[in-house]
């Protein structure tokens, strides 16, 4: 197995090494090759996936005992196997639904690797060059997990650039070959179409912060804004809410919603427009909801975005306060890794000064156990969500 | 009504005002009465509960409006209601439980006045003299809210001291006169007395963890430490967990759960012991369980117990760890408030190096949402648990 070499002795703990701390001697290693990391003493430290054309240069797949990697493949399935029992043996989570997260990267010790499971089929999304280039090992010891899975894989665009598929020539082969399927979640059918869309076709992290504001919704007014292949919309529906109204800009993921509310029989008021125009209408009309859903997407790519980003939210926020009746509550959420909590909960304070609104912080809240965080990788706690009461 | 002057003009947008920052000569005013707060430009500020004898000066009930306490009963009554509204109406409580909270001081914009309802009774807390020179006020509020309901006043220990109650003369009646009850939480019922104990007599807080916790026990083996009135190891018991161990030192609080497991015909094994030696035998015998519950109770007072506090925090985390069966699960927890969240994930996660445990963390949760939290009041964000995942 080829050796690299770190350039100084300063070990971090998280998953992670970047490429300006690895000797530059050891630059030409096989891009996304798996290798053993040397510390400049000479000890070794562990086996990590290697990148050079990535920031990242190596992503820890384990630390310490240097035989663990003596049968890739069986190791591979073991760290699969702990993230498959911890979501269907410990979690249960196949007694309320299909379509959950079989495996998140850093989270499950396998920095660069996230497996959805989506119906029959399992999406596997691709971060990390190294991965990719262990895709049929990946696939081995999913199928021992899951028989019978039907698997596709997928590279995000960031990857693409980051990892530097696209400089490697490696542009083909990177989409998904799937068909649209049917997913169940706490008895709502999703039609999804696994691979493709935002993330991996269907956005897992929010099913426990879909059932909280089901669990809130009955016989009353709610809005969803961005509401994507419409989970809040259609799970405050079918928990008996007096109405519902859904808003989002991207017609696909709309046409998507509209599906499942037919499919499941429920009656949701679909509006497709950008959640800003649309909450200017309903201020001029004095239009209100006891419940407001704002969910946006990833406003923030990077920290270099992170302030006009905070300005998007601000104002986001501001207009959904003016939407909730008096008495009423607002589930706001951020999905941008680059947002901390106390950014994010600053900006939403904020924002109920601008609204004048009184808030009372009902509770925060992330994405659902089956997205574990590595102690000592703050950024895996990407999704960020407040629950407010607003007077 | 009375004034108080500020020394200086740097308004701060929390509930409190220390003393320090009075102006001396105000220092006369009578402790605990309401007054107008003046700045030290001569402006209007907002109207608050004053006490020279505390650290605590001031207290707003209100900030801007000079006409809000023209009737201060009717104030009172519409905060009351706004609280009881929030419990009641928005989130519904009633329909799983006859115990919750009220009002919670400054998350309800009335800093200094807890209140918790346990079946009949409601039970105030007063953590401020001016809501105790106002309880008269505080009944007649109540009733209109809770026609019928029983309600007792206690002030508890740290405040008798911090608010000058025993300085005063004042230490007659500051406890309450209540009887034993039965309370009922999802299903289960708990015999209280309201007023004493830890806390008015229950601790409604962890609710909604005892609900994660008992959805994750069935056909499992659960262990709760520092198990107070038995909260987490009843409502395992009762989802149907394999077996249940609870463990406490206080003998009264003990004796109580067992009560309730004969009045809910749950069957859990109790230890009267104190959790580190509890633990130290569980080690020596190589015992372990698949669910294990650490709610140890407030170890820092303060902040400058927060060090010491964290050593025991640790240790107790350590040994907890070790008693966590491999691919089991860890519900661990801290109420002091002088201990924040990044804090006490530090010291989990450094727990799990020390017990030589790989954690993935599940979950991050908070005291249930009748507990709110005002946005410019961080220290009101007392409870914070994690639930993981422990390899």
């Amino acid at each position: 197995m080829p050796q690299v070499h770190l350039a100084d002795d300063r070990l971090t703990r998280g998953p992670w090494i970047y490429s300006r701390r690895i000797d530059s001697a050891d630059q030409e290693v096989h891009p996304g090759a798996l290798v053993e990391v040397i510390d400049a003493s000479g000890r070794f430290v562990g086996h990590a996936l290697a990148n050079p054309y990535s920031d990242v240069g190596l992503r820890f797949i384990n630390r310490g005992r240097r035989n663990a990697l003596a049968h890739p493949e069986r190791f591979l399935y073991d760290r699969l196997k702990r993230a498959a029992d911890l979501r269907r043996r410990t979690l249960r989570l196949e007694e309320v639904t299909d379509a959950y997260r079989v495996c998140h990267g850093e989270g499950d010790l396998l920095p660069g690797l996230v497996v959805d499971r989506l119906g029959p089929w399992l999406v596997c999304e691709h971060h990390a060059l190294g991965f990719w280039n262990l895709r049929a090992e990946v696939e081995t010891a999913l199928k021992r997990l899951y028989p019978g899975a039907r698997i596709a894989h997928r590279v995000p665009g960031s990857a693409r650039r980051a990892e530097g598929f696209v400089d490697l020539g490696m542009e083909e082969g990177l989409d998904p070959e799937t068909e649209e399927t049917i997913v169940t979640e706490y008895g709502l059918r999703h039609p999804v179409q696994p691979g493709f869309g935002h993330k991996t076709g269907f956005f897992c992290d929010q099913r426990d912060n879909r059932q909280r504001v089901a669990r809130l919704a009955p016989g009353r007014t709610v809005l969803d804004l961005c509401c994507n292949t419409g989970g809040f919309a259609l799970h405050s529906a079918l928990a008996g809410a007096r109405s519902v109204t859904a808003v989002d800009l991207d017609e696909t993921v709309l046409e998507r919603a509209q599906r499942a509310a037919r499919l499941n029989d429920l009656d949701v008021e679909f509006h497709h427009l950008d959640a800003f125009d649309y909450l200017r209408g309903a201020l001029e009309a004095a239009q209100t909801w006891q419940v407001v859903v704002l969910d946006p997407p990833k406003l923030a790519a990077g920290r270099r975005d992170a302030d006009g980003a905070m300005h998007k939210y601000s104002d986001l926020n501001t207009l959904a306060m003016g939407a909730v009746a008096d008495g009423g509550l607002l589930a706001t959420f951020s999905c941008s890794g680059a947002v901390d909590l106390p950014t994010f909960l600053g900006m939403v304070f904020q924002a109920g000064r601008r609204a004048d609104r009184r808030l009372r912080l009902l509770e925060v809240v992330g994405a659902g156990p089956d997205h574990p965080q590595e102690p000592d990788f703050a950024r895996s706690r990407y999704l960020k969500g407040a629950l407010l009461a607003v007077d």
